[in-house]
């Protein structure tokens, strides 16, 4: 299994003191015309001869490597794996991502491709292939043998964010017939093989469904000669196949378990999830979560591997999205014009005033999609949370409304700056912000259940979102309260 | 250890019939007087005799009460436990956040509270002693036992967020001089022990230092002879015990590891951490961030727990200081307001240039605070994140920018709407749009930055504070371009 291949010039072992890669600074795109020279153009320069640069003649380690690794280009990974010893290699390889392990296995030539392609368990030899380019999955698939293949085939079939994607399928399997004794035994002679715990067995049935399972210290704990029927949990935690994986998330952060089997309808054991695929899983989509909050596409990759095109389409969607709903506020404006020529002093507290009502629907909004996410809030709690949102919302209005009030009316020289009936602009702006804070507390609350029960993400609801939405409303709150309050004074 | 009481009347079995919790549309605070009848009430007004309400006479399961957990007020978290079998009381109530378990600890009478606070382990109960009010802490302390209040002492040393806060310090130790055969007799007997796992065992010193690690696995397929010295992982991942709970939650999803060992300064080991906690640690962080990120101070209780006062707090501090920033605004324009005397047609795209710049930011700040907190980005990499953020932000801007001039410039009936000079206009406009895109995602993308370099919260970037920095900056610039445009002709 070891992806040593003598014949290759990227995995024969740099000449001694020819250890070269320096994560220092590195570098990326937009400043490729000045990169370092690195280990490949050293070793055209003539190889050892070549003095390393001052500092970094040391051996690379693994975890000088790892610490680096998110800031190295594709070279730099690839040459800093080939400086590690084998073992240090793989163990790094197989703790990378999906998407990380992807880049590197298509970077490579094909020979070299092969061996590093098959040290992956199917589970992540399926996210590889799920990570790569249409194109290359196929290619990819044919490095697999036979069997592994087989079972990486069976594990596409899911999505990649349901548990039947996530699931390892080299689980242990009991007999409920079998004893104690007989089953550590079994599970020991099993320690060598590729299983991917043996700390907790399944027992199936004849039609492989899922009956009980055994921890392998319920087995040290139990009398030898009891039969697993007999001890075993019969009340299974299971999650089904299609579980998406917050879901599942939330039923492991509930259960506080290591393990959850995944079954399919029908009730038959298809595999595993283990929780330190969790960890990352809860990590992947809090993030997608908050770059969706932020007024984003969420983007596939990590920050600094997206590329500036990438990144520019997933920002500019949503930005032009947003300058159209933008384009209703100078409607409203346009409609208010005649005011505002009355009286320009309107025009100083707008952006004060809707602003407000954006800041506080953003803090709602984040509150709910987050407790969605978590599982605190369903969508039949819709009525709970307007309850208490409409509390909130009239107290923080009524406390912005007043410092707003007395902002205009006690301002050094406001009869000077706002004309002689500042206390009734006073008025209009405390007013305004009452209502602003309280329709935009409103509507950042209630827009992820208006998402949710259409289908949509609630994440969506988005803090630029709801601010767009209530500076629309906040405008046409502004100048009916300044037409209302000031009408036969300043208008 | 079982903690039922017979003398308790609480913790009596219900008569047969009586089992009357409903989970049906849970009430809250803001509803109390409409509160339904509860199991209490129906006991005090003649206890089984009474029917119970249609729908509710199955008996309750733990899932069904899990399910509704979120949404119950403390005292039908309490009925609901009192009517489920002890066991299964036991394994929900283990399962339980430790805010929730004081809560329901605090809630009982002394002689009931005492049985269940000695279900915990150390950690837990250190973690359940964290959560109460410090006047209620010497009192919960007291109900454990001696050994067990010592090293829930040793644990209350450490902040709550920190790796030793959430270490257990029930862990199995070996000695190197062991055989693997003596180690799994030694783990063997230890199964039916409160150890949190045997699944790894940690080999220390004389001076109880961690010298290595061993796997139950590793013990089952080595040579029964064989010292633990010639096959332990020497080379063991291991936390430091003052290690924040993020840094180790990024450690468990790199090493993708089940249990990493917590040692202290010298090497001494102290305790280890389980990735099951770490799931709880890296959501309750996400929470945190998604709070702050939307303007407001981080809840310390799920949402529909938190009071409507706590909310008001949380929310109002900083909507005030966000209405204090936009008071910046009003000084602005109130500097500028004879150009809007002049031409009131200014205030029509004054709010679409600024929230521009404001969403833009509001982007680059949530991928930098998200990439920061996975690790992705450094405080030392602030100046390829500022080179990619002006690619990026220049290209939306002139996008927007080019749409802004197209809106105003193309518009049915913009010379009337407007004023003849509505292509200078529509030039201002799309000119202020490119600056203010371009200084929003700079301010966005570097704010956590400064943050961060100051000792600040990242997440504290929050979409409101972007937008405020970036609507009165937009101010400034519009009305600047405006005066370079429009002077001689609008103005």
């Amino acid at each position: 299994m070891a992806p040593t291949d003598p014949d290759d010039p990227e995995t024969t072992p740099p000449p001694e003191g020819g250890a070269v890669v320096a994560p220092v600074d590195p570098v990326e795109e937009l400043s490729k015309p000045f990169t370092l020279i690195d280990a490949e153009d050293i070793r055209d320069l003539g190889g050892a001869d070549v003095a390393a640069p001052v500092g970094v003649d040391e051996p690379l380690s693994a975890d000088e490597l790892r610490e680096a690794w998110a800031v190295l280009d594709l070279d730099e990974r690839s040459d800093g794996l080939r400086l590690l010893e084998q073992e240090d290699a793989e163990e790094l390889f197989l703790s990378l991502s999906g998407h990380d392990q992807m880049k590197l296995l298509l970077h490579w030539r094909p020979g070299k491709r092969r061996s590093w392609m098959r040290l992956l368990e199917p589970d992540d030899a399926a996210d590889v292939i799920q990570e790569a380019p249409d194109d290359r999955r196929a290619e990819l698939m044919a490095l697999l043998d036979e069997p592994t293949r087989k079972e990486v085939q069976a594990l596409l079939a899911y999505e990649e964010d349901e548990a039947g994607g996530l699931m390892n399928t080299r689980y242990a399997r009991l007999r409920s017939t079998m004893t104690a004794d007989e089953a550590i035994s079994y599970l020991r002679r099993q320690a060598k093989s590729a299983l991917e715990t043996i700390y907790y067995a399944y027992v199936l049935d004849a039609e492989q469904k899922l009956v009980g399972v055994v921890s392998f210290r319920d087995l040290l704990t139990a009398p030898p000669r009891r039969f697993i029927s007999e001890f075993m949990e019969t009340d299974v935690v299971r999650a089904n196949d299609e579980m998406d994986q917050e879901t599942l998330s939330r039923l492991f952060a509930e259960q506080d378990l290591t393990v959850i089997p995944v079954v399919d309808a029908s009730g038959v054991m298809k595999g595993i999830v283990t929780v330190d695929d969790i960890v990352d899983v809860v990590q992947e989509e809090a993030t997608e979560d908050a770059q969706k909050f932020g007024g984003m596409a969420a983007l596939e990759q990590p920050y600094l591997e997206s590329g500036v095109g990438q990144m520019v389409q997933a920002r500019g969607v949503w930005l032009t999205v947003l300058l159209i709903g933008q384009m209703l506020t100078a409607t409203v404006i346009g409609y208010f014009q005649g005011q505002i020529e009355k009286a320009a002093v309107l025009s100083v507290f707008m952006p004060l005033v809707i602003s407000s009502g954006g800041n506080s629907g953003s803090q709602a909004s984040t509150l709910v999609i987050r407790a969605m996410a978590l599982g605190e809030i369903r969508l039949r709690d819709w009525w709970r949370v307007l309850r208490r949102e409409i509390l909130t919302g009239a107290l923080l209005g009524v406390g912005l409304g007043v410092f707003g009030l007395l902002r205009v009316a006690l301002w050094p020289g406001a009869s000077r700056s706002y004309g002689e009936h500042y206390v009734l602009l006073g008025f209009t702006v405390g007013i305004s912000l009452i209502a602003a804070v309280i329709f935009g507390t409103l509507a950042g609350a209630m827009l992820p259940f208006v998402l949710k029960k259409l289908g949509a993400d609630p994440a969506s609801a988005s803090a630029p979102a709801v601010a767009t939405l209530s500076d629309v409303t906040g405008l046409l709150i502004y100048f009916s309260v300044a037409t209302a309050i000031l009408t036969g004074s300043m208008l």
